[in-house]
């Protein structure tokens, strides 16, 4: 999930009159390293093992469940398993949700079942009224005061496939605002179609938040033929629904933060980080979101380990991405004081996609070394996009506290028809893929741990909230 | 669902001896006709709106729910809106089966939870107990008496596309006999791979039947990312999977074949006869199986209607066919005595992709028109491929006593991605190929009423009871 272009505009612009004026470099050694560590990492399967193995063995891991903190277990044993230098876990506390059950269908004359799933924090409870169809979010928070009272929102908008993944911030939108749009206007319920492009039958959840002060209401997506079946039967005339969820918060839970090092030969305080995120969504096994990061992340530390790397690799399997970025923001809060040993960040939690693109907002005077690790990303099919990227989700809280991020941006063309739904399993990973994403982490990775002088990471002014 | 091949030829063999010596011929006038069939049929949307009105005002449409009642009474209304000159029903009765709630999940230090289906007749019950993977139906055959004593049997056989379907009959063979052989060996439950073809997280159903004399268990299919995962985690260790199903037998029901008709306007008599089945699966909206094969024929028949046909086109929209072919069984008894007024039929119930191949087991004196009408498919890209076909599902009881069938075979290549799944919904359904579809049936049925002489129907023994 990214943050606008121009957030990332201002992020690098407030940077650039704390830059320092010596020029860093990457010495030649280790761009021909680099060379040696693109092709190992393109023949080597550790990354398609690590993705293997968590999805397998732990499966669905919603955060704050049983299976959270066997993938916690998981993810020490494994980072031990690979040889990182240092294995340790921070804690991160968070409110706890859980799906029981769910279901709906449509009442009357066309009764017939629906497949749907509960939003991400929704509440829990049973609605049975007319559905109100909106073509987008905008059309819902056009309606009148009032307009929805005993009836349930049914917000209709079909994400479309791109490269950047760009329409998930409509899809995501309307997934994050609906329901609280919805209840303003007097709604009972809420029904989106799923922020997705899978013409199959699963339906992408994700996290939904009620504004303060509003009751909340039972808030579900359904499937894309299933948004395709009301917006017919709704053309015939009005259509009942009946939603039915069991769900709901339950309490706190406390998970954690898996941290593994790669210990630097002569800088080991100075910290090249990358990482994913541990938990998924309970729906799927979380192969693409992100137990490929997982993969992705900690098998390019372990091949650059074997070049044993100037500085220190850290790899961070985040807790809680999906909930509200709390690992991320738990890793900020522990290591704000830190923010210079933090040379350099790029985080993998855009699925397993080739990787297209790399892009930076290091400060001007590494905009060298930035080409020369492009450089060496080129024969991976790598393009320098300055200006496109973002830092990823869970690197989000140390960047906005100065921390210099680098991006390598994964094609999303397919990533919205896996995403957070039970399609996001193992299969649907191109092991090729999955080993060019590991390549490209490996090279910058090692590029970044080995450049002659930083990137630009300098302590700014406290983070406002991030969105998610 | 399709008989052997040697089945079909003993067909053909057996009613040779009986045909009559003048050749039966397609007049020049009906080919001509059938020229402007096929492009009126191509340019038309009937075929699409009866499937689109099906599945989404009725929905899945379980023999002996409350919407296959509304199914029948849809059928009625549609013939009767589409102009046929008559429409009535016929009842046919059968045991009800019902499925309230099912899920499953992998228990114990893998735990995580599998998509599942009851298989269509399944008992209901809740097993917990170790799995015991076969790769095949043999291999289950082939375990040792009691050897799975305390276990669930796991048939774990992947099924390839096909462009006749052909792998079928496999994946339907362990769906059928698969429980069976499983309760033979000791198994308390049975879980198998989807016979199916879809990556997706979608299970397929369909019927199973446990053999007189044992006591049946609980019997499920998981989808195909579940198969793929237990298959690993059986690589693992021993794996315990605990299947719940709410579902089973409830009394008996009655449906109706709901019939309609074009009175020829010279041989009034004489039917050529087509149709589909009603019914469908409950977890899908019964689009390629077999909403579309309604579509087609009411709406190839109500094409044919304009030009007055010399010969009856009677669309039988049969009950039950899922189950066990009891509509096709119905009719066959209600119909016995008419062998010789059914001149030939052919029934769509293999979806709605492109129809690739035409054949008969019309009479030696009846090949030239059969020839004429493949050449008038020709245009349409069908081919005339002899010793190919076989009759349809519901038509086979009729065609066991002696009715002449044609075959009109849909390109089965993504079939089983859709069939008894949630995936068989309208938007799987390609509107140009279903109108291709439509031309091809209007194109037979047209010619077939046309011809001049018969095409071999001839009363024979008593039929065996039918596969399906």
């Amino acid at each position: 999930m990214r943050r606008s272009i121009l957030a990332s505009a201002l992020l690098l612009c407030t940077a650039l009159p704390l830059q320092a004026a010596t020029p860093t470099t990457i010495p030649d050694a280790a761009l021909k390293t680099a060379d040696t560590l693109r092709a190992q990492a393109l023949a080597d399967d550790t990354g398609w093992k690590v993705t293997e193995s968590l999805t397998t063995e732990v499966g669905p891991r919603l955060a704050g469940s049983e299976a959270d903190a066997r993938a916690v277990a998981w993810a020490q044993a494994k980072f031990k398993e690979l040889g990182f230098d240092k294995v340790w876990t921070e804690p991160v506390t968070f409110p706890k949700w859980e799906r029981r059950s769910e279901n709906a269908q449509v009442t009357g004359a066309h009764a017939q079942p629906l497949v749907v799933t509960a939003l991400g924090g929704s509440a829990g409870g049973t609605v049975e009224a007319q559905i109100v169809r909106f073509p987008d979010l905008a059309a819902l928070q056009a309606a009148p005061e009032g307009s929805l009272a005993g009836k349930i929102a049914f917000v209709d908008f079909q994400m479309q496939k791109k490269l950047d993944g760009g329409d998930y911030r409509y899809g995501g939108g309307i997934r994050g605002r609906g329901p609280s749009e919805a209840i303003k206007k007097g709604a009972l319920g809420f029904l989106m179609r799923s922020a997705g492009t899978t013409p199959h039958r699963v339906v992408n959840t994700g996290i939904t938040r009620y504004e303060a002060g509003l009751t909340p209401i039972p808030a579900a997506a359904v499937s894309i033929p299933d948004a395709d079946q009301l917006a017919r039967l709704v053309k015939l005339g009005p259509v009942t629904v009946k939603l039915a969820l069991d769900c709901g918060w339950d309490g706190e839970a406390t998970s954690y933060n898996v941290i593994g090092e790669i210990t630097g030969r002569s800088k080991p305080k100075e910290i090249v980080l990358t990482g994913g995120h541990l938990d998924s969504w309970d729906l799927g096994t979380g192969a693409i979101d992100d137990a490929a990061g997982i993969g992705i992340s900690m098998a390019a530390a372990h091949l650059v380990a074997k070049q044993r790397p100037a500085r220190t690799i850290r790899v961070v399997a985040f807790a809680n991405e999906e909930q509200g970025l709390y690992g991320g923001q738990a890793y900020a809060k522990a290591h704000a004081k830190e923010i210079k040993q933090h040379v350099i960040a790029a985080e993998s939690d855009f699925g397993a996609g080739h990787i297209y693109a790399f892009d930076s907002n290091a400060a001007d005077h590494a905009k060298g070394a930035i080409e020369a690790i492009a450089g060496a990303l080129k024969p991976l099919d790598v393009a320098h996009k300055p200006g496109t990227g973002d830092p990823e989700s869970d690197i989000g809280p140390m960047a906005q506290l100065g921390m210099t991020w680098a991006f390598l941006g994964h094609d999303g063309t397919n990533y919205f028809d896996l995403h957070h739904n039970a399609d996001d399993t193992l299969d649907k990973i191109d092991p090729k893929d999955l080993a060019q994403n590991v390549a490209a982490y490996a090279v910058f990775l090692y590029l970044a741990s080995e450049a002659k002088g930083d990137f630009g990471s300098t302590p700014k002014a406290a983070p406002a909230k991030p969105g998610h």
